[in-house]
């Protein structure tokens, strides 16, 4: 269904960056590339948001050890496809160390400004031999016109690339350029699941912590993406700019934005999906606990099959809603599907079920929505149905 | 695969208790009993454990005053089934009450020694006048040997009745008797995920707060079955008994034992399941952290699809356990499938998945473990597996 949306926008790097795709073994298909690139043409401002899984990922240890030595700044970004190094113990960090080191050594950079980023199966040393074979073309051959040809290389089972541009004001009124890329988290693959998304700008923002900023940025868009609850030890996001200044206000719109609309892209993209969810929630106290009440709708399994089913059962909204541990008010609450509030305050409305029920039929982007009659604080999520093509692709024996 | 096991226990009431069931028209199958009744021959003592949902069945708001009311002293437990009284408001509360009066009345009785349980569909006002045309019927048909009546009258769409007796010792050196019943939680049907579980016995713990140790008990039996993650606004257990005395602490383990018998027969009759799962975590710093783990394991879509698919995917059980927001380190952590284990302390163990596997394949109940290395609390959590039919079940639209 998503694909002839996500492929309408035309992708561009910003200024000062390139990127490169090729094939080094790690997937079967000779044709689809399985190692991509990011290169800066100088060491620029990035900040990292990573996974809270108490598994981690080999290059997530990396990649924290690269940011801090280089207070970071960042040369390039290299990312594999097909193996997670992961639960793959000290062996693994030090491959995903000596990728990085070969990387710097033919730029010509401090190791420490290489990141590397890995997804694919867990517990399966990394085939490095492979990917430092081919780290000299890959760099050889970076250009400013990749950026789909990279977006390509990260999927795992995603099943359309994502990626997009948007523009904003530099401080000097100039239009600067921010580029996005993600992959899909979860609903993916037996041990794919994980998320990763870059993002690059030929601007950087004035004054501001820009670590604080990247955790703000995922807080609103990747971490509102819920597909099936499990959290890859593997989750990735970087945001990396420079060159020009951009008020501070600007670029974390322009980025959340951005962000926001890769987040959706991701559950767009869920296995086996016929429907994507929008969970609206209002009249929270606060943000972070109408994130959480979305979070809860977003992940029932029976809310998810009830939406597979066309059924606008807003029993288990409610319920669904009322386990999330906040304490609100059943008899002050609304309910919605689409735009029939179907549970107003303590009373049920059937007579809105069949409106209710024509708008999940008629619509592939579908809103559910709860008021919790707290505060004024508001939260959008975003998930997927739970179709039995989602279970069939999870249960396959690992091949 | 369940029905043989669960009906070769012969279930029968503890003294000084009766039954009765019969249909008073909430089913359309004139044939299955949707009315339930448990009588005591005098007032006994009870304590209850209500869902943490934020929302409530009436029936719940009516048994806390009434247990408030009364305090603690019990005669007679009205279940229907077909009808959740949830989501009502006010009037839902109004109804169940006036059930309870009713009821009173006829047995004479104060009418908070009375209490009411509903599962069913949410948000459909409560048919009390078939259920008052009935109670009649119903408290002059009560009898010792409709033990086995009354768990098919709560059923909703259990395959099976859920009832089991045991035996232990009373103070005095008799042999006491308790019998407990449920039914089913979560995967169950639309809007019919409630779980309802009822204790009577013939004793009562000797110098003992009753309710502290219903919630105990709760803790080690109900609450450590995970079907889907959610949990009903009606879910109730009650544990009931009087007329001797036991000694505390061997009240407590029979009738522990005898709730973890039946919460492994609300997962043995999970929709849609092939496999039993219980999901074994050893080595945490505390049993509630274990208890965690093993939630946060045992509702994972991905650990649960990969069991269907008969897949021994320990990356998933261990990122799973990741995700708990338990502190544990991967490097000490062992993961097992039946007896093989497939990693150790960093190091998987490739040459095990093969027994592994086929553990998942010769058992219909299976058993997966991680071993935090924090410390030696342990903690057992029963669950099943999630197939396709499971969300064929749950996305029919409500009928």
């Amino acid at each position: 269904m998503a694909a002839p949306a996500a492929s309408s926008d035309p992708v561009a790097l910003p200024q000062g960056f390139s990127a490169n795709a090729l094939h080094c073994g790690l997937r079967k298909d000779p044709n689809h590339a399985d190692l991509g690139l990011l290169l800066a043409d100088a060491a620029r401002p990035a900040a990292a948001v990573f996974t809270t899984n108490r598994l981690v990922g080999a290059h997530i240890h990396v990649c924290r050890e690269h940011l801090q030595q280089s207070r970071g700044l960042v040369r390039a970004v290299l990312v594999n496809a097909r193996n997670a190094n992961c639960a793959t113990g000290e062996q693994g960090i030090r491959d995903a160390r000596e990728c990085c080191a070969a990387l710097a050594e033919r730029i010509g950079c401090p190791v420490e400004q290489v990141l590397m980023a890995s997804t694919g199966p867990i517990g399966a040393p990394l085939p490095k031999q492979k990917i430092l074979a081919k780290l000299e073309d890959l760099l050889a051959g970076a250009s400013t016109g990749k950026a789909h040809e990279f977006a390509r290389a990260i999927m795992t089972t995603d099943t359309f690339p994502k990626a997009r541009t948007t523009t904003f004001a530099g401080t000097d009124g100039t239009e600067r350029r921010a580029t996005g890329f993600s992959k899909g988290a979860g609903m993916i693959h037996p041990n794919m699941a994980t998320m990763l998304a870059f993002t690059v700008a030929d601007a950087n923002p004035a004054d501001a912590d820009l670590a604080a900023m990247c955790r703000r940025i995922a807080d609103r868009s990747y971490h509102r993406v819920t597909i099936d609850g499990d959290t890859s030890p593997n989750d990735t996001f970087v945001v990396w700019g420079g060159g020009t200044i951009a008020d501070a206000s600007t670029f974390e719109t322009a980025i959340t934005k951005l962000s926001q609309d890769l987040a959706r892209l991701i559950a767009k993209d869920g296995e086996g999906l016929t429907r994507l969810i929008t969970v609206q929630v209002r009249g929270a106290a606060t943000e972070a606990e109408a994130n959480h009440v979305g979070r809860t709708i977003g992940t029932s399994p029976l809310v998810k099959t009830a939406v597979a089913g066309l059924d606008p059962n807003w029993g288990r909204i409610l319920s669904a809603a009322g386990r999330a541990g906040v304490p609100f008010d059943a008899e002050k609450a609304r309910v919605w599907v689409g735009d029939a509030e179907v549970y107003h305050k303590g009373v049920p409305h059937p007579e809105r079920e069949k409106a209710a029920h024509e708008h999940l039929v008629n619509h592939v982007e579908v809103v559910l929505g709860v008021d919790l009659g707290r505060g004024n604080a508001s939260a959008d999520i975003w998930t997927c149905d739970l179709t039995k093509d989602y279970v069939q692709i999870n249960a396959d024996y690992r091949s």
